[in-house]
């Protein structure tokens, strides 16, 4: 909150403040026909199918102000709901922003977090339609709800794997997870002594992956490029293990990927070590990577073999043959979901 | 939260008690394509056009649980959004709900909201789509989203009320708020010694007005089967002063409304007097109430003088005249938009 300026935002009121944050977005989207201002906003979909989704952000449980910038604050919260519209196989197009602001943010503060939130949108083409401003007793709440468009034909859910599908994952896995321990580590450095400064030289990648995930629109759109629609899709944002359990679970089947497989950054890697940690739990465990998991049939092989920026990490089973992980050295061993918060 | 049986929250986790809470909710529109259970929802609409509204709730500031019940709390949120939609001649058909729960809460108490919530969708035909819940560190966070559709033709917003309009209110007004203050100054009954019960007899709709409000769908139903689409509506949540306003500056008009006009039950009326409030001060600003307020064109004065539930309160004017109330005295006096939570 060191912001130059502090203007009360009772100087402005609720319906003053929403007016003033919101007045530089511009609507992009031909099915936008009315955005904020009045009791609801208006969508027009025609042919497409709509796809709705939310999140609410608490501060103390989902972000820690310490150390995250509220522009970055801004920026994620809308691309975490992206994400979910991409996941769908979809393209985000509006969202509504309400907050619940307490005492301690000033005009300036929001002004940030809202400036992070235009530059999502006009990144990813998404209009701002609604939401308002209201006091917190306690520190800062977000909630944003998300709309996007899909073709009928081109949904793609977590219950529709089937056997045999090969399982693909966009990116790397397991560096915002890292950035975030090394955020934590390097929490008292924000808090503290200001002339001592955290050194990230050489842990940019794994930084950035945790305060500015992106969402993968462009994964979306390569594959309409090639004409593919995932028999099942789900954006990573508890865990590579957590989220295939989701789709085997939901699809009736189960599931084989390969440790060696696994996508990794070098940077994630040199911090696990650093941290003294498994590497592949890490990348199975850690959440917030926002990258999409799918899967598509077998006889699409050597066309994923091929495309830049996917891995082919495993297949789908039968359901009685259960998910697991094969390791280096051959062993198989049950996923489980245990979520990036329970890591130690 | 005194539930004969307390189940901690952390034995269903975070997806379970998602699972567990929605697991009743049956979808009941044929634009609800899919709901709860993948990254998001998805609807078709055809050629209607989608309505978005969106409502944070946060214990402390929107809502006093000492007083409310969730069940009621649940019903209330739901409420609160189909009233939005319905404030824009649109009907709700699906909600997200998203919530925050601090460790006093168990599932029980979420059990109750849910049921609330689930009154609310069967009575009013909404499918519930989506949502998740997650950990608060203080007290409980509410976030609701609603969509709704409505004929491309039909949308009723803010900012089309025309010179020689008629202002219509439906029902009547104040009551929530009277409701509110006799809640407020029970609420040591409710806190301290258990014997002593509060007596609302004689009191009941002022109390269920507060607490189970309704949204104005019959309203909404009503204008379409006279085929009367309004110039301007919105819905009064805020204190008819505060709603009028934002008809008028949005559509660039002036108002007169009349004192002696203005709908208020009995019940609102003796409460006031009991505490030694201005009546018409109450239904100006008292919020909460949840009717409609929309205009209409002039020519349909006879119509309008004859529908049940409807009040012709006044008319719009040119801007230049300003937006005022006429008393019973015939003086003229600007509205003001106070708000209900800076009443005295």
């Amino acid at each position: 909150m060191s912001t130059p300026n502090r203007t009360e935002i009772a100087t402005l009121g609720e319906f003053g403040l929403i007016k003033h944050l919101v007045k530089d977005f511009e609507l992009k989207n031909s099915s936008t026909i009315k955005g904020v201002g009045d009791d609801a906003a208006i969508l027009d979909y025609g042919s497409k199918q709509v796809l709705v989704t939310t999140d609410l952000l608490l501060e103390g449980v989902h972000f820690d102000l310490t150390y995250v910038p509220l522009k970055h604050l801004g920026y994620k919260s809308a691309i975490v709901n992206f994400s979910d519209i991409c996941a769908m196989n979809g393209y985000p197009k509006q969202i509504t922003v309400s907050l619940g602001v307490s005492k301690r943010f000033s005009v300036e503060d929001m002004e940030e977090l809202y400036a992070g939130i235009k530059i999502a949108c006009d990144k990813y083409g998404v209009d701002l339609v609604g939401g308002d401003t209201s006091a917190s007793m306690t520190g800062l709440a977000i909630s944003i709800t998300c709309m996007g468009e899909v073709d009928k034909d081109k949904v793609a859910k977590r219950s529709t794997a089937k056997d045999t599908d090969l399982i693909c994952v966009s990116g790397d896995l397991g560096a915002a997870y890292m950035g975030l321990l090394l955020l934590e580590r390097e929490k008292k450095v924000f808090t503290g002594d200001e002339k001592v400064q955290p050194d990230f030289s050489g842990k940019e990648y794994i930084i950035e992956r945790q305060l500015k995930p992106e969402a993968r629109k462009d994964i979306v759109e390569a594959l309409a490029r090639i004409n593919v629609v995932p028999t099942s899709m789900i954006d990573i944002s508890d865990g590579l293990s957590s989220e295939l359990l989701h789709i085997c679970d939901q699809s009736g089947v189960g599931c084989r990927v390969y440790e060696d497989r696994i996508p990794i950054d070098f940077q994630t890697a040199t911090m696990a070590e650093e941290f003294n940690m498994n590497l592949t739990t890490v990348a199975l465990n850690g959440g917030e990577d926002y990258e999409l998991l799918f899967t598509v049939p077998l006889s699409m092989n050597d066309m994923f073999q091929n495309l830049p920026g996917i891995k082919i990490i495993g297949h789908i089973t039968d359901a009685s043959l259960g998910s697991c992980i094969i390791t280096r050295d051959g062993q198989e061993i049950s996923l489980k979901a245990q979520g990036w918060n329970s890591l130690g």
